[in-house]
């Protein structure tokens, strides 16, 4: 009946091989172990993972290029944020059926302590569950706390945001224009394009694969760029510093058009901006940087959510065996919107 | 460890007593048994409640008045829609682990039959569970098929919406500005007013509490009222009346108002409107007139909530047990869009 059950069978998808490049589905396994759930130490708690996040960053983790963050090792459970149940707790600050954030993996179920850094509960029932991996989640707080510390934007501004379309481009641009920026996308296909314009209210939105990209995105900025948003890297980068005006910030996330690159460390965004004769403020930054102040981002970002003050776009693949393929379509610009695997609805 | 489990503890709330006015925490009772999923007949399936629907329509099957369904008796588990999860299956057309709609009633686990009209398993994985209930469900499907049907809209129309922040008046209005049309809002609290016109773009949106309100709707249509979207009679509706215009359209959907009062069938918005000395074009619908619309309503709702082009926002209840709380507390406003009980999430 309702008893909890000792056993659980835990699925996980490790990095069986060092991507060279693309990844492909050979790089990944998935596992299957049993955890016993009486045997939780004091403070331990067992969750069931729900939804599971996909981000870009995880490709760097596969990497040996240095990061911000230890390389995944042949064999590691592949890193990710996800939103989870509880099914058993030896913890008095967090009880069976409670809903969770952590950093659980790529996996089914797992095991973590109440004092985790990177545990804590659901805190607004009025938003799916699946949006605390996204807007309201670290891609949301990223654009939130990135645009609020490094865009220093002024109304009448031009930024140009790139990944337009994507968790954390939408949710830049729209920031951007509730204060009153003009505000260009850049994203892959013209049906994300006219996402971008049309529901997300950018003024411009212009593909990257077109042929004329450099022109339209010229055309666009008729007052050059005060701020580019730049999570990809690639030719949206070449294209932008060519327009950067006095006094420009260049907030830099991410760069995903180098990251399938084994020789990633050559051409960033960091390298060919500080090249420039007259670079602009510019740097790389991590939403930790900020850890004080997520929790204002957070309640933020939910009630954007609850409101629809602030739109989002999900691609949910079903299942956590369809986490690699997954993935590997986001790092072409496969998905559409913030990529979240359901990895598991209630049957065990 | 994954196998099904042959027992499942069911909860239900059943009507206890029949509401007398104002429904009370006493008119209901949680009953709890045991579902034998190895008792399943060919063709039925058991099916684990996720989010189950509140909707104003039960209060009227709480009643004895007239009404196009027969009335719940003292004991009946009471009616609503859910989404749920297949736990069992003796039916080749659903599996174990599909996400299916149903008419569950206040339960946290049914048995229905492959062949039951209500079933239909959900068809976009990109949207939340919990949409299948309201602006993909029966509320989105009655907004828009009653608003392509029955209001007859054309551009530079005046429509008034009542229940405007509710989870058809919302859709409704959005659908309207859509069209072009000047949409009037008419909801409770001034909070809902303010997310009426800043969040969903209506023209005007004006309390039914405020002394003034006949006033300022008369002020907000200085065209007169071509369309009124009823779905609550009270003062609304006849602040209404006294403004329609020559041609004018009434589409009933409901009068929340009367739906607490033993008397309901006396001063029915029908009643009224056709006491009047010329009366504007009115009706009460069922979404269900438009059966064989549904799959085209649906696509286009689900649609909206992947762009983002319709918005929509959830009060959450957690918990079966909160249900009558929860619709005791919508029937009075307290809910601020779609009401809804996350009955279930994996802990059994």
């Amino acid at each position: 009946m309702s008893n909890a059950k000792p056993n659980y069978l835990k699925q996980s998808i490790i990095m069986k091989h060092r991507p060279n490049g693309v990844p492909t589905l050979n790089d990944f396994a998935l596992e299957e172990n049993t955890i016993d759930a009486s045997s939780l130490k004091r403070g331990e708690l067992l969750i069931k993972v729900l939804y599971l996040s996909l981000d870009p960053y995880m490709r760097c983790r596969m990497s040996l290029a240095k990061s911000y963050a230890d390389p995944l090792q042949e064999g590691d459970i592949v890193t990710g944020e996800s939103v989870g149940v509880i099914l058993a707790s030896k913890s008095e600050q967090y009880k069976v059926g409670q809903t969770v954030c952590s950093m659980s993996g790529w996996q089914s179920h797992h095991v973590t302590h109440e004092t985790a850094p990177d545990l804590y509960a659901t805190f607004n029932d009025n938003i799916p569950l699946s949006t605390y991996l996204g807007i309201v989640g670290m891609p949301g707080r990223t654009a939130y706390l990135g645009f609020k510390h490094k865009a220093k934007a002024k109304s009448g501004e031009t930024i140009v945001v790139s990944a337009a379309s994507g968790a954390v481009g939408a949710i830049v641009g729209q920031l951007a224009k509730q204060q009153g920026l003009t505000v260009i996308g850049v994203a892959g296909s013209q049906q994300k394009c006219d996402y971008v314009t049309q529901q997300l209210g950018f003024d411009h939105c212009i593909s990257y694969l077109s042929d004329d990209f450099e022109d339209k995105l010229t055309a666009a900025c008729p007052k050059g760029v005060d701020i580019y948003w730049e999570g990809v890297g690639g030719r949206t980068l070449n294209a932008v510093i060519t327009l950067l005006n006095q006094g420009a910030r260049v907030p830099i996330c991410g760069f995903i058009a180098n990251y399938n690159n084994a020789q990633r460390l050559t051409g960033t965004p960091m390298q060919i901006i500080a090249a420039l004769e007259n670079p602009p403020e510019h740097g790389f930054f991590l939403v930790s940087d900020w850890l004080d102040e997520y929790i204002e981002a957070s309640e933020f970002l939910a009630q954007s959510v609850v409101e629809g003050s602030l739109k989002f776009r999900e691609s949910m693949a079903v299942g956590l065996e369809s986490a690699p393929s997954a993935f590997i379509g986001m790092l072409s610009g496969k998905n559409f919107g913030k990529q979240v695997v359901r990895v598991s609805i209630d049957v065990e």
